[in-house]
């Protein structure tokens, strides 16, 4: 039996930026507190968080006094430390979710793409790579181009080269710093995501979403994909056999490549609230930032049914060097009806750094691609520099 | 133009009850932060506004610091001192929405009703009450009973005596201590309101709701209301001819009678976002709080179409005396596909008090009535007690 009380319970959240500041937004309704441990003062989750500590994502003291805050902590960034977190969740009581050994699996791709084709996840071929003679062995078996990868380290396209022949292995090896393994090219028809939740004896999938990469960086994505429903199904058995070699409640983005005979392949795993699932807040009946709160609670989940068709487009910062963060022209996306624009507080535009995004959601019979059409306009309305 | 920057622009609000929190959790995904001013320590906002200023509601010190920190004053409670808010808006040059005018129009029900009478809205007969007497003369020309009302400091039905014959007008005036006025009884159909926003040069009305109340506490909303066309055609434009009274940008709730032969009259104006409003968090394209963040920085309004039929239900605290706030049973509201909880986060539970609220969306063609009876069945589900 779930008891609310007040102050409601607390999670504490290693990393505040977007997520964080997303997943407190949504855990207020519920009466459900954040703290934040971000090394950025005054981080994106900060304005709405009860509170953040300012220290580094493996900072001991600061981990400890976050455990000592909460009921429940989890991440929003995969470069928390495991083993720092398994220790102080041992030391304190206060459990983590998800498990600090999930963790461990999915920093090392080498690790991960073990276990989940040894748990049956259809994965594209892969090897090991010691030396450059691993990554043509693998132009061998597989035809090139080839995908190198570092083992650790790497998220949004980081740390992945392709390697087009042979020629290229010493140089690409060279490039990717450390452990590495080498994954044959996938030629996809589509790049699709499920946002799985984990819960306390229940396992909950959002509809299908397809992603729109351009430089390896999520543009934008569209809900319901393109997919004929058996491959959506395949989508959602694959995102079961992942979430079975995940260990520790939460939420989770499965990002899958659909190949053009319609098989469908996994790409990347994030053990967290992914940004192909941000159209939830809008597009679902509970988003997947109420659903990372209820599971790492142990509450019941909530429907994770479309409310509506939605596009997303995110608000990549297009400027040529960092500069205080500024968006012009939002009113053409204030005034459309059916778009909702989120601003992530972010202090500093980066050059590319994602400072927003903006859904667009339709009626229940919306014809999705024309969403995104109004999704790309809002997008190309606003501007971050002067003009 | 509508530039973002970081930090976004911050509104300051008077009060930080469950108005401020949701008005808070709706800022933050457009960038604009929040500080509250609320007397009591850690009120339900503190957790998700940047900050709270702990002063009484009418502190000028508190409101001159509120001001020093915010782009826009706004109030989410009556009870705000329209003449400090005014003089400190001039000092300061922070602009206050709605106007203090307005809150001295509503502060007084004679005035209020004066103004909104001479503007050609429709109003149940009322007279000025000095003495018992003119109890009587009201008695004798509207008919038994009438309503006696308090005519400042009222809200909740606070200060509303119904007097049921010549006899009880002596103790029903001394009830009533202070300045009163005296309305004939209106016998309705059904009470609605509309929840109204006034934009920087455009107005906006969500659908008519329907208010179930019961000892004038405002119980259940569902939307859209069971009026014909007509009758909510007739209450939208009611709502237009108050807001041409009201002064000042923001969001207004506006409760009508809707009479037997299809008639509306107005009962109650509220400056700011309104109970019977909340189900537009889940029900409408823009919930009534983001709205009113938009209407007070003078940013274009959202939508404010239907998304689903949705019907609320208020979590009023069944207990006999006050004791910690504590909510049971949850799971039920937790697991139902479509209902959403609110917990406003308050530390005592109160007899009668609002601790929060559950809505039930539908799909869009759900019937309303249906999703009353899921509301009421969760509404039952939760104690708060310790059974």
């Amino acid at each position: 039996m779930t008891t609310l009380q007040t102050p409601g319970p607390t999670l504490g959240v290693v990393g505040g930026g977007q997520l964080g500041r997303m997943l407190a937004e949504a855990a207020s309704p519920l009466g459900v507190e954040v703290v934040v441990l971000d090394p950025t003062p005054d981080c994106p989750a900060a304005p709405v968080a009860r509170d953040q500590i300012v220290a580094d994502f493996d900072d001991e003291a600061g981990i400890r006094e976050l455990a000592a805050r909460a009921d429940v902590l989890t991440f929003e960034i995969e470069l928390a430390d495991q083993d720092v977190l398994e220790r102080i969740s041992e030391d304190t009581g206060t459990p983590v979710h998800p498990k600090p050994s999930t963790l461990r699996t999915i920093h090392d791709k080498l690790v991960q793409k073990r276990e989940l084709e040894d748990a049956g996840v259809p994965v594209p071929p892969f090897r090991a790579v010691d030396d450059a003679d691993d990554i043509r062995a693998a132009i061998d078996d597989y035809g090139a181009p080839v995908m190198l990868k570092a083992r650790t380290g790497g998220y949004d396209g980081r740390g992945n080269v392709p390697v087009e022949s042979k020629a290229d292995a010493e140089d690409a090896l060279e490039s990717v710093a450390g452990p590495a393994m080498v994954e044959a090219f996938v030629e996809f028809e589509r790049e699709v995501s499920v946002i799985a939740v984990n819960g306390d004896d229940e396992i909950a999938t959002f509809p299908l979403g397809e992603n729109i990469h351009v430089d390896e960086i999520l543009r934008e994505t569209i809900v319901p994909a393109r997919s004929s429903e058996a491959v959506s199904e395949r989508a959602y058995e694959v995102a079961r056999d992942v979430l079975s070699v995940m260990d520790g409640r939460g939420v989770y983005g499965i990002e899958l490549f659909e190949t053009p005979d319609g098989e469908i392949l996994l790409n990347e795993i994030a053990p967290r609230p992914h940004n192909s699932g941000h159209w939830t807040i809008e597009g679902a009946q509970s988003s997947q930032f109420e659903q990372h709160a209820r599971a790492v609670l142990g509450w019941p989940l909530g429907s994770t049914e479309l409310r509506s068709p939605t596009a997303l487009a995110n608000l990549l910062a297009d400027v040529e060097e960092n500069q205080d963060a500024r968006l012009r022209h939002v009113d053409r996306v204030l005034e459309t009806p059916g778009a909702h624009l989120h601003w992530y507080g972010k202090r500093t535009s980066r050059p590319g750094r994602k400072m927003g995004h903006v859904t667009v959601s339709g009626d229940t019979d919306a014809d999705v691609e024309a969403l995104l059409e109004t999704a790309r306009e809002l997008e190309s309305a606003v501007t971050f520099t002067a003009e």
